[in-house]
This record gives C-alpha cells, structure tokens and sequence, in this order.
C-alpha cells in the first residue's frame, strides 16, 4: 500500500480525505493538532488513521496534500522542505498559485510540487462540514512545476476523476492568479461591499433572489481571505479596478438620462451572460458534470 | 361571480392569472393582443376566458392587474383612466412605484389604485415559463394610495396569501423604490458590469459558485431594465455611488498591504451577512415561507 498524507483536516481537507478513501492501493493519513477533529476523523471514516506528528507522517508519505490556509502552506514549505522523501509528490489547495509555487522553489529537486486549486467550498467551514461529495462537478486547477514528472501529473488526473471533478485544467501560477482574481476574489469583495451598505438592515422584506444570490459569499472566513486577498493583491486591484470603471460607465448613462445607450449597454451585457451560460452547457453536454476533461 | 382580469399576459401576468385560479368567487380573464399567448392560456387553464379587447374587458372588472412593462402600465393608466368601472380595484406589478403612483393620480376618485410589486422572477419571461406556483416564499410589496380602502387592501391581502406569498409588506412609493434601487437594481447592475470584463470568456474552467451566483441574472431582458433604471434613475445612481465607495475602499486597504486593516473590515462585513442571514431565517421561522405576514 501506498500512502496519502492530508495535512489539516478542515473543510477541503477532510473532504479530499473522505473523497480517496479506496482510491488505488492507497492509503489516506491524515494530520491535525487537534484531538476532537483527529477523533472525528476516525469516527466518521474520513482517513484511515491519523496523527498530530507531522514530520514522521510526511517522511512516510508518497503524496502530500497541504490543506492549511495560503500562510499555513507557506509555512509548512518552509519548515518541511528537507522532512519529504525523495519521490515524493507534493501538492496543496491554495486559493492562489504564484506564491505558493514561489516558496515550493525551495524544496529538493527530488520532491515533486504540483500546485493546485480545487474550486470548491461551502459557507461555513471545519471538518463538521466534510464530505466526499464536496468536489462534484467543479473544476481543478493545477499548476505543475517545471520538472514535474508526467506519471506525477497522470495520478492527480486519476484523483481528480476519482473525486468527482468535473475537469482538470491545468494553467501557470500567474495566469491562474489573474483569472481567480476575476472569477473568484472579486465576487466575493463584491459581495462584502454590498453588505457594508448602511441600509441594508432596512432591506429585510424587500430582498429578492438577486440580493441572496450575489451577497451569498459575503458570510466568508476573514482570516483566509485576508491571506487570499493579500497574496494577489496586484491582480486583485487591477481587477476591482476594471469593475469600478463598468459600474461607474452604467452609472453615468443612467444619470445622463441616455435610455437608447443604456439599452445598447444593457443587450451587450446580457448577451454576454448568456454566451457565457452557454459555453458552461456545452462544457456539461460534453464531458458531463463529474467527468474529466 | 366576480372579475379579475389581467391585462398583459407574460411571465408575471400569466403566473397571476394561474394562481388566481379558484380563488373566492372570482373568475380570471386574461387580456393579451398576442393570440398564440391567448391560445396558450386557455390551453393551460392559466385563465377562465381571454379576450384582446382592453376596453371592453376593464369595463367589467372588479379587480385589475397591469401586468406590462412599466412603461405600458403608465400608458395603460393615462389610456383608461375613465373606462374602469366605479368601485374597481386596480393594481400594478412595476418594479418601480414611484413614477406608477405619480401617474395613478390621474384616475377618477371612484376608482381604487395600490400599487403592488410582487418580488419574484425568473431569467426566461413569457407565458411559456409562467406558473401558479412562481410567487411562493416571495415578498408581495404593497403602496396603498391616499385613499385605498382597508376592504381593498385586505382583499389583496388575501389573494397574496393564497398565491403563496411569503408575506404582505406596506409602505410608501419613495421607500419602495430606494430600497429596491439597493436590494435588487443595484445587484442587476452588479452583475452586467462583471459581464463587461474583457477577460470574462477566457475564465471558463474557473468559474465557481460565487462568480456564477454573482452573475446570474445578468441574463437579463435589456427593455424591462432600461425601463426599471431609468425609472429610478436618483435613487439607484445614488445607491451605485454608496456602493463604489465601499469597493474602492476595499481596493485600497487591499493595495495597501494593511492585513490588520483589511481583517477588520472583512470581519465587519461578513459578520453583518450573517446577521442579516439570521434576520431572514427569523421570518422563516416566525411566518413560514408561503405565510401572510
């Protein structure tokens, strides 16, 4: 038997451990300091054992997920870049790639770092709130290194498929940061945004499926998302910036009284949207919600 | 028997005269100067009896619902003032009520107008996509004329309740339309500025929940919301302007590399989501979802 070892058993990473139990010939481990989550851990069939001994379970590893927050995974390369062994594929779920792949420059040519990005989450977090099904139907980003091995990058392809991802797709660190700043982090400093409104508590009675919907992610963890936030910063304000620049051209056509530009404005966005929905369709029509592509 | 009649049968006019159906002694007939939606309607039992002549029909109502785009609602009252019969009951379904109620000063004395905005909606419009059950755990807004009579606001009370309305709201015009320039124009506005992005197409495979929550009603019908915006044009231009404040302000704690900084106003935002969450489920608990409130 090989063996899977799962540094920190919160949401993403009690849900990758539950999500591999019988992947192949391995074997999941899994790491947390604290006891009531380790004994959760066990209880509910997430890994097959557990410990809060880091270095030896990482010295007996053949793959390391590290499921720490962005600051966490830094760490842990840091503190751990000589504990590996050799062969030893490392990967984390850092919601950002290029300074994770950065600090990963340290580690010995013999370990193997992949970095990658499962995009995947719930409102509230904690190994509670784990389950094997987390991963279905969303996508894995993956970042490979410049000397990661193909046989490397086939088996987190295999896992991947295992857990239910809808896709693998596999980018640079930077490219994935840009895009994620978009698609991601914006959406939710959006989100945060809308509800910093000082009448919002004046709203209850009048919200529509709108309002649910687009400040859904504001009940965020402050704490890993001032890591995620402050770790893309360039790309992040850049971001926000281009947004300021639309909301504020939809503001001054509706100030100016324009309907006929507004209206244009209008039917190219919505139009764009439902481009947009239908290449996500085309996406499912093809490879299916829980395939790989 | 009594009449209802519903003079625009569209997603929101249609989805009316279907959970109308059965209610108290009233009959429900449908006017549309489409016949295909005429045809339809009678097909799906969504009306009693359907007919093109508007006149004609308004002449014999006891109760009226304008169920057009705003526009036509304003051009339906200024068209008909004098053809509702004394005693009628007329009431809208616009998103804005404001510029409604202005313009329903325009009626005889003898003739009832509350204008209403029923909360609920759906990407795709038409009598294709409506149903008896589309306003179910919605919020029905009601603005009462001068000289509404409490038999007429307690007549809508209870069609609200029986079409499965999560609960009857009152309040004035301007409030109405400040509110709804924040809970739900804004959010419209939101949504097709992301759309604008330049980079939007090459984020596919990275797309996750938040960004698709975000922007799902950006799919939006370019005429009604060119109408809703322009409509309430001072109250939403103002609303926008409060919430680029708010994203600047992120953008800059973010480029300024304060992490303490950006903690705190992560924990003060998501921390209000969450209590306005608890709001919302307080409502549930209290009234129910498909209860009068």
């Amino acid at each position: 038997m090989k063996r899977i070892v799962i540094v920190g058993l919160g949401l993403i990473g009690g849900s990758l451990a539950a999500a591999l139990q019988g992947f192949e010939d391995y074997t999941v481990t899994g790491v947390d300091t604290d006891p009531e989550v380790r004994r959760f851990a066990i209880e509910n069939g997430i890994a097959d054992e557990v410990t809060d001994d880091t270095p030896s379970a990482l010295r007996q590893a053949d793959v390391v997920f590290l499921c720490m927050h962005p600051d966490g995974i830094l760490e842990a390369l840091e503190a751990y870049q000589n504990t590996f062994k050799s062969g030893t594929l490392v990967t984390d779920v850092g919601g950002v790639k290029t300074a994770v792949m950065e600090k990963a420059a340290c580690l010995p040519e013999t370990v193997d770092f992949i970095g990658a990005h499962p995009m995947a989450g719930k409102e509230r977090g904690g190994i509670q709130n784990a389950g094997a099904n987390l991963f279905c139907g969303a996508h894995y980003i993956m970042t490979p290194g410049p000397a990661s091995t193909s046989e490397h990058i086939a088996l987190l392809e295999r896992m991947a498929e295992y857990m239910g991802f809808r896709d693998v797709v596999k980018t640079t660190p930077e490219h994935h940061d840009a895009i994620i700043a978009y698609t991601s982090q914006a959406m939710h400093i959006m989100a945060v945004s809308i509800c910093d409104d000082p009448f919002m508590f004046d709203c209850i009675g009048f919200e529509g499926g709108s309002f649910r919907d687009c400040t859904r992610v504001a009940a965020l963890e402050p704490d890993l998302w001032t890591q995620l936030f402050s770790l893309n910063a360039p790309a992040l304000t850049e971001t926000l910036e281009r947004f300021e620049t639309h909301l504020r051209a939809y503001r001054e056509v509706i100030a100016s009284g324009d309907r006929e530009k507004l209206m244009g404005m209008l039917q190219s966005s919505s139009e764009r949207k439902r481009r947009m929905n239908l290449e996500h369709r085309r996406g499912d029509d093809l490879y299916g919600p829980a395939e790989k592509r």
